[in-house]
């Protein structure tokens, strides 16, 4: 139960205001949490490569200004709105875009479905119980959310299926990473596709999710795990979390990837990820897995909305494609356990950060991003 | 070791001259086998619905004649070859149109593949080793031989790989089913699907495979066997393969069959299985399957070489395509256990012969498949 009825908060947010446009800095008004609502005083948030579709996105009703983006990020409750019993006000939470209820049919699954059917995903503008909105401008006006969590913002309201509670004394840049990206890859390779110890792996696109997916892989025990990217200084960084081979397509003449992989590994590679989200791609990672038993994870959201076309004949010589939101991970179960992971020393999470920024330069790690020279870029509140 | 130097063998064989015209009944010459093959006395063998797809097709490299088709099959062991060790003469064996050599990569690897790399699977018009045919006509012309097997002769020769032996006093007719259309379906729910027990399963097509397939579903403890086919007579037939419920596609009005069986299963199937092979029909399976864990397994060989293209959100969330040839199955370890399956009386078999008849009226066989009115006809050639 609330203690106290919470008020509005006047704070500063990152606000954009068209597609592709500088995001401004401005104060805005985060309206109280409503029924199984909190509001959470941000820490720090990081961006994703998501955050930047979205952001750059015109013509497609997914695309909504005034915006408020973000959706990695770490903060505390600042307070609870009705019927919210898992959390308390000062809990270490972390929020993300996908929930998870506990409830509906798909949570309580045995199955492992990380798609929550009471409040499914979407790239929704509102809050997902009551489709209204939180923020407004100075003018009155209303700003959009971003995937229920737009962390841009000094403070944000968040649906409790979408917030994990991380009870840890741990930086929390390193916790922020456990939001989004970073799981999504690791969970990929542990959830989704169950790489074992001595698998052969490619991964198609090296950015933070392909890179996630390769410290994924080696955590699994992979003995090789080839990147494929067009930027060939990935393959020095890619070496820090487990790269062992590069292939880089600019610099294979006439051969396709996938013959330069079934090449390199005999046959195919045992696990193909595709992390950038091009239909084209996924083909080429499915010809590159081996036959008989070769998967190919799915895990880029197609940037043209193109299909996945493949030969049926190349499916019966046992092949299989799987994908996933979030790499299988589900949200309140899993990214404690990552967090598991990390205080272990299993899992490596500082070499994903790579800036750290305050809220006000939030525009140089869009900067960044595209100009692939940042994976994870911290962005904090305070600074 | 070859006891005695087999001889040249005159025997009778249905001969396909010609692409859809009736097979023609003649005499025919079978080599003796040569190193790694063994020569089999035919006891019955059936029409399976690939022999008709080759035997009808044109204007593809694939489609040769003079051909023997058929490929499912039972028969003793007559003559072996050199370095034949695995068999001896009088031997009781089903010959498989795809080959496990217990020594390749791939039939060695613990992943599970059964598509062997020594002599890979093709529509081959010729053996697999020496590519060279075993059967001539009266005129001394080479006969084409179909997947290897070219069982619609009294006397074939296949390779070892090839060929299971199977210890048991059982019906022959039984047996022959196990060689190929009965193996796969099962094959499907059992060792690709691994369908467990209270699932809900949808089957497009209920031809033998597709209703071998329900045989399969209903062993693993399948709750619900949707099946999906324009035939309405195929209901009560599939009935006794386990069949609960049925949906006719041209029963449903507007609604797509993707949308009928998502509504029945209360989000979709955990299991769809595409038994056309039709890549618009494998498209209408995955959107059948439930979000989140949803399996389509594609059996059915694409007919007009189409691309199975489907949208990567929906991979997204976390449904998964895989398909095999011969239902996963390992010949020479796989179908001595389905056999014993039949022996203890878990797989039905007897269901699946529709009809019995003698070599001389083998085109009644491609009749009645033709319109529809039987799962399996037994050939027999003593009969």
């Amino acid at each position: 139960m609330a203690t106290a009825t919470p008020k509005p908060i006047k704070c500063k947010a990152a606000v954009g205001r068209a597609a592709g446009e500088p995001l401004q800095i401005e104060e805005v008004v985060v309206a109280p949490p409503k029924a199984h609502e909190v509001r959470i005083k941000i820490i720090c948030t990081s961006l994703c490569h998501s955050d930047v579709t979205f952001w750059r996105m015109k013509g497609n009703p997914l695309a909504v200004h005034p915006r408020i983006f973000g959706h990695e990020a770490v903060g505390t409750i600042e307070s609870i709105g009705e019927h919210v019993d898992e959390f308390k006000v000062g809990d270490l939470v972390v929020p993300v875009f996908t929930g998870q209820c506990h409830e509906c049919a798909d949570c309580t699954s045995e199955r492992g479905s990380n798609i929550c059917s009471l409040l499914p995903f979407r790239i929704s503008p509102a809050m997902p119980r009551d489709g209204t909105t939180r923020f407004t401008d100075m003018n009155g006006e209303s700003i959009y959310h971003f995937t229920g969590v737009s962390s841009f913002s000094e403070y944000t309201v968040v649906d409790v299926t979408q917030v994990v509670k991380l009870d840890a004394a741990v930086e929390h840049n390193k916790l922020c990473l456990l939001s989004c990206g970073v799981s999504t890859g690791v969970g990929a390779a542990w959830k989704l596709a169950g790489v074992d110890v001595g698998s052969t792996v490619a991964i198609f696109g090296l950015g933070s999710v392909g890179l996630a997916v390769a410290e994924g892989c080696r955590i699994r025990g992979a003995s090789r795990i080839i990147g494929v990217d067009l930027n060939p200084d990935k393959f020095e960084l890619g070496k820090k979390f487990g790269l062992t081979d590069f292939v880089n397509p600019k610099e294979i003449g006439d051969k396709s990837v996938s013959k330069v992989i079934t090449e390199m590994t005999n046959g195919g590679a045992d696990y193909c990820f595709e992390c950038i989200g091009l239909a084209s791609l996924m083909s080429d990672a499915f010809k590159s897995t081996h036959q008989g038993w070769g998967k190919t994870i799915i895990l880029g959201v197609e940037m043209h909305g193109s299909p996945l076309c493949i030969a049926p004949y190349e499916l019966l010589n046992g092949r299989c494609v799987m994908g996933s939101l979030f790499g299988g991970i589900k949200p309140k179960d899993d990214i404690p356990t990552l967090l598991n992971k990390y205080l272990n020393k299993e899992l490596e999470l500082d070499k994903f950060i790579t800036h750290e920024i305050g809220l006000d330069e939030i525009n140089k790690a869009f900067d960044l991003l595209l100009e692939g020279k940042s994976l994870r870029c911290i962005i904090w509140m305070d600074k």
